[in-house]
């Protein structure tokens, strides 16, 4: 069997961990692997799967014989060491923002538009968290009965804001009587001018806003969703808002698909039976997705699937998965494994 | 001035102690006060502005010579002691769901439709929370531009749920480390069959399901925003959700107005006119409402008022209210105060 040499940029991350996790709990054909970060994290010590790994300072010569290069380092990074990469001869996945709308980068979710790696360059875009669970479960609705408009609400966790603002959500948790005064330095962002407590709270911004009045996570779900989807004409718009989850993006969404006479049964059937998808629905069990539970799992989870009381052609779901693994690491992982199933890992090969 | 006996049913719950800590602030002109709630609470002292109350035995005969008697114990409470409260003469508003959707009951948002008010049969129906401050931010659209559609996702405390709610939560944010195997035993309900944790969990059930998979909370949107506007022709469908948060309703709302060309300034200067709305939405200095910030406020907070990037008469608003206050006592109590402005407080007088 054929082995590829794997580098992880921005090992020391919350999904860069989690990126060598899959990788070898999914037994990927691993010859040897590199762990790279800041200099800042160079010479810190990893353990997964009982082995020891240290991370080294993600230079251009880092890259030398490197197959497979998973980028999670932000995207100022990813812009000056995929170009690096690339040019030794690398595939890079890049899980930052900073090439998804470049017409000539792929942007995929395997099991929705693989056919978009064909004409990778070298570089393939990982799509935003809160994007790639939703287009994972509207995709075989799509298929089967066309799919005109997406209205999303989210319901996102603080850990795909950064470890910093996980434990600002657990110091400021234990705060209950005076949760009103408590102090914050991590969310919206760190850069944000201004910072407000997660705990028993919701923040209806995620990264920066725009003059249009929408943030850019609301931005990506917008853009990346046609760009995955492939259509422009499907009409999408997003309101993001993050929660004192720890991990785990819910997602409320209405639909109008391409058909009338459609019920909510043929929908759910034609959802469950779409790879990586678990459908969750049984109200009369309790049975509908939730963060708690979708954590740590690959699934991407799907319930409270049901008709519009007033548009024939419109319905409502309710999304939820694990933001770090179908959001982010496992996407990745999944993305190299499918270049090495179509024998285009390299730029050589297409 | 006019004086009126004022009795409060379920006085020892969270939404009884905010009505009669509002009838206080607000100067309303109490001759008399009576506390009221099941044997099992009578007895117990309760504390506002400084004096003591002592809390008595709800029954038929409590109601003598009572003006104004506030209902908060449950709709089987109200079906059995309204009725007995409104023989022996008292105007009853009623906060539990029992008799909201009898088409002979007014269903009153005080600043949206006290025009409802006029044909009162002695009882006057305080509507949902949730419903309350979706209702109280569109009316002024409504007026303004028409009204076509409303999709509405929301963010709901758990102080909606009760107080055991309240302390499940508070016990359970403690456990951040092991949150994934939290007891739980309040909700969705604290009748549930299936109980799930709330803290750092998200649960998108509200109340009970029904057969097409809505839950009773999601038909209280559905069916009493409707029924407040005074317009059966308005789509409406909410997806109800509960979220770790003590107290403070948030709501994501798409809508659709009756007029093309309006822009978002409009919409967000006519809804700033209104009666009890402050509309916070500067997204440049990150403001916005958030529950956090709203408890314990008697208004509905608005913003991320802004355009649908393809629907030309669609918007989007971020809608946030103490569920508490104007979602439930305080509404109650400005409606007393408007039936006696309008010196129909008694059926005797219209």
């Amino acid at each position: 069997m054929q082995t590829y040499n794997v580098a992880i940029v921005g090992a020391s991350g919350a999904v860069g961990a989690k990126i060598l996790d899959k990788l070898i709990e999914r037994s990927f054909p691993i010859r040897s692997i590199k762990l790279l970060a800041s200099s800042r994290s160079a010479g810190t010590v990893i353990q997964a799967a009982g082995r020891l790994f240290t991370i080294e300072e993600a230079k251009p010569e880092s890259f030398q014989d490197i197959d497979f290069a998973f980028f999670s380092a932000g995207g100022a990074i990813s812009e000056v060491l995929a170009p690096e990469a690339i040019r030794r001869g690398a595939a890079v996945i890049d899980n930052t923002s900073a090439f998804r709308m470049d017409a000539n980068v792929p942007l995929v979710v395997p099991e929705v538009n693989p056919q978009a790696l064909r004409n990778h360059r070298g570089l393939i875009a990982n799509p935003n968290c809160s994007t790639i669970q939703m287009v994972a479960a509207l995709n075989p609705v799509k298929e089967a009965y066309g799919l005109e408009r997406i209205i999303v609400s989210t319901y996102q966790a603080v850990s795909g804001a950064g470890a910093d603002a996980i434990l600002e959500l657990k110091s400021q948790s234990r705060q209950f009587d005076s949760r009103a005064g408590n102090t914050a330095a991590q969310l919206p962002t760190a850069g944000s001018e201004r910072h407000y407590p997660i705990a028993f709270n919701v923040i209806p911004q995620i990264d920066v806003f725009d003059s249009k009045g929408y943030t850019k996570e609301e931005w990506k779900m917008i853009n990346e969703t046609k760009k995955i989807l492939a259509d422009e004409s499907i009409s999408v718009s997003a309101t993001c808002v993050r929660l004192p989850v720890v991990t785990g993006h819910s997602e409320s969404v209405y639909i109008e698909i391409g058909q009338d006479g459609v019920s909510a049964e043929q929908l759910r059937r034609k959802i469950a039976e779409a790879k990586g998808i678990i459908v969750q629905d049984d109200p009369a069990k309790q049975e509908y997705p939730m963060p708690l539970a979708a954590e740590n799992q690959d699934a991407v989870f799907v319930g409270r699937i049901r008709k519009d009381p007033d548009h024939p052609r419109g319905f409502h779901l309710w999304i939820v998965a694990d933001n770090l693994l179908k959001g982010a690491a496992l996407n990745s992982v999944q993305i190299a494994e499918k270049l090495i199933e179509d024998g285009i890992h390299s730029r050589n090969d297409n």
